[in-house]
């Protein structure tokens, strides 16, 4: 049988195993690797932080649009990424991976590739996972990271005062899949990119610990959704810079692809668009911000409102993606 | 609209998050809880045991055979089996968690029940964890643990000499899942309880360590195959007593479903029945056996076959399940 034609319910389970492990690193942190019942990590600050988070086939990617790579990488990164909203460097993931028989085994090699390249340059190792067959593709993701001595950076420190930052992309991600949507991908390549497969500021996270942040988060579910969980849990209100131009060099970058679909909304990509995990933070006034953070607004007393954006409440509604509706 | 009737579509995920979090113990060594970006946990060994298993539906149960509170104890149990398999202590879970938008809000307070039935007791806290809609449900756990200054016990240690110990059930599992099947689920109601549930003998695992215990593994996928693992790991022959006087505890409570399904295999189910997440362990021949293990066999010399049963291969076929055919 040629090999871009097998799928995995030609292999036992073994031998999909034996396809997937060699692309996946160990990690220095790793002293029993995948293959018992556990693994064993170091952990020589005495805590880690652990958090997970799950892709679903036709609800989060759809294999049309994505490659293997792509949904491994993205897996990886948004889970890396919520590690680092905490301050922590990431150390190592474990992988639930459900996928159905008919799939090719390719696509599933392709996916431990994404999952290693996200992970060997942070050296994150891949310390265990199981394996199961099922009616759609789904990837739990599994991160843990070391605080390397610091406090937890949390979403209930911010003060009154205190500077509003950002790091990483706004939007990219929200507009790339609005172009696969409209059959217009070929526009703004980086764009359906950034939408297939993140690329978040996974440094930023350690390095804004170290310069003070107040309080910080992962921006999964777009900037006024995740700003306003920061605020709800601090009791403040985040006064939020006008979006073009606090985020003008995303602005740039998607103002062909708004051209592109007649005239879409530059703001509600920056404002509402989820998926890029960048990460927001708060900063006491007089610290300098660490690179790659960028001032976006400033911390006030709570109002009416928890997010306000160039003084008045949003004029775009502050939904993200909401799985169940109501 | 009856609460009976409520669906998981008819909530915001927020709504089905605040019905969730009230189950689910937070565990003693939790310093973040789950609410932020990830939680933080106590590692005061310096190391931490993690595993991961997944359960999905209509592969690992069946809704219409298995309650919420089942598959929920069931995802938690097998999981921290690995654990104590490792001879640690289980600390804390997060649950990776899938489901159709036409589920009953009750049968996901069932899960949650369920999830933190097992943990609570055992002082195991469920951190964190993920939320999203899909075509079936799928429970995927990951597990940590505490080796509270020991070495793990892993699969490969066993010597040529040691005793091969059990603790927990055979057969059980399988012998309840082929009475459902048959519809024949009345006749052992302690059997079919034991398909939807497991009780894994998790005190068992730390305690194999204390007592010197030179080789470990949860008894998940069978007998034969699971000592098959052992015995290559460790480079030895697993030389196992007649299962029918080495396990004749749980012959005598099989006995009467196998007469119910007109004459079944007993020694098929003690062999290679899965699921009863029972922990297999080899210790120095002058060791005693901390309770509740019984010696079940003997370590010897590598031969052709990794494992023999009453000093010849196997009659029955040692295949376990197996995802993906082949």
């Amino acid at each position: 049988m040629p090999a871009e034609s097998l799928v995995v319910a030609d292999l036992a389970e073994q031998d999909l195993l034996d396809r997937i492990f060699p692309h996946l690193p160990v990690g220095s942190r790793t002293l029993v690797p995948p293959g018992d019942d556990a693994a064993v990590v170091l952990a020589p600050d005495g805590r880690y932080v652990v958090t997970c988070d799950v892709l679903v086939e036709d609800v989060h990617f759809r294999r049309r649009w994505s490659t293997g790579e792509d949904v491994g990488r993205r897996a990886a990164v948004q889970n890396l990424a919520d590690v680092a909203a905490m301050g922590a460097r990431p150390v190592a993931l474990v992988v639930g991976l459900v996928v159905p028989g008919a799939t090719a085994v390719a696509w599933v090699e392709g996916l431990a590739r994404g999952l290693g390249d996200a992970c060997r340059p942070l050296d994150v190792g891949v310390v265990g996972g199981d394996l199961s067959s099922g009616p759609v593709v789904v990837v739990s993701v599994t991160a843990h990271g070391d605080l390397e001595g610091r406090a937890p950076v949390r979403r209930s420190g911010a003060r009154v005062g205190d500077v509003v930052a950002h790091a990483g992309r706004r939007g990219w991600s929200a507009a790339g899949l609005d172009l696969l949507t409209a059959g217009r991908g070929d526009v703004a390549p980086e764009l359906t990119a950034a939408y297939r497969a993140p690329e978040a500021p996974l440094a930023a996270g350690p390095a804004a610990a170290l310069g003070g942040a107040t309080a910080m988060l992962d921006v999964s579910d777009g900037l006024l959704r995740d700003a306003a969980r920061l605020a709800r849990a601090s009791g403040v209100t985040l006064d939020l810079d006008a979006p073009l131009q606090a985020f003008a060099q995303d602005a740039a970058v998607l103002a062909g692809a708004a051209d592109a679909l007649g005239g879409a909304d530059l703001e509600r990509w920056l404002l509402t668009g989820g998926e890029d995990h960048g990460l927001l933070a708060t900063f006491p006034p007089d610290a300098p911000l660490p690179e790659p953070f960028r001032r976006v607004g400033s911390v006030s007393r709570r109002s009416d409102h928890p997010v306000l954006v160039a003084g008045a409440p949003p004029r775009v509604v502050a939904t993200g993606w909401d799985h169940f509706g109501a």
